[in-house]
């Protein structure tokens, strides 16, 4: 059994084209023994996105802090502190911080994805 | 794509042996066109707990809100908001709320296991 706390996981700036004040922690992960699936969070800085890309997996989503929008396609939508969000396979997403401090969300996606 | 809040998620009484003062919502399920895996959320109330059992499907776990033990086996481990957790598949555990508030926390399991 893996107990962690995000102040314990090394931050990774997010290298992927189309991405903007981007960082990315593992708590939990391949490495860890996880079977079928992994917790990524990431931080984007105030302005800050991450790609606005299409892929086979699924994102589940906990916005863990500050606001934004998700972009559904072409739509945004406006996320918070304590939503859950489903990003089906194949659907064109992107999150965007646009509040003034950082947004901080839970992604957990396959292992294969991780 | 589906976004929602735990207060629009309908909550029902775990009816499992083993289970006390625990409640249960489904944020992101099988029904929502989740293709892998799902987030249950748990309430447990002061004194409340899970079973604690073993089962061949793992648990990603973060605590929302609250206070008390994780059993990994038979050895209670404390947890607290903010905790990530894997409890790996095959490990006998159990939640505990051993604190004066609601033990609130994220359960994530393959659909099978929904």
């Amino acid at each position: 059994m893996k107990i962690t706390r995000l102040e314990h996981c090394e931050s990774f700036p997010v290298q992927m084209d189309g991405a903007v004040g981007a960082s990315r922690q593992l708590p939990i992960g391949q490495a860890d023994g996880a079977p079928n699936f992994s917790i990524r969070v990431f931080t984007l800085n105030p302005g800050g996105h991450t790609p606005h890309h299409i892929h086979a997996s699924e994102h589940l989503n906990y916005i863990l802090q500050g606001s934004g929008e998700v972009m559904a396609g072409d739509t945004p939508r406006d996320v918070s502190a304590g939503d859950y969000i489903l990003v089906p396979p194949e659907q064109k997403h992107q999150y965007r911080n646009t509040g003034s401090e950082p947004l901080v969300f839970m992604c957990m996606v396959p292992v294969a994805y991780e």
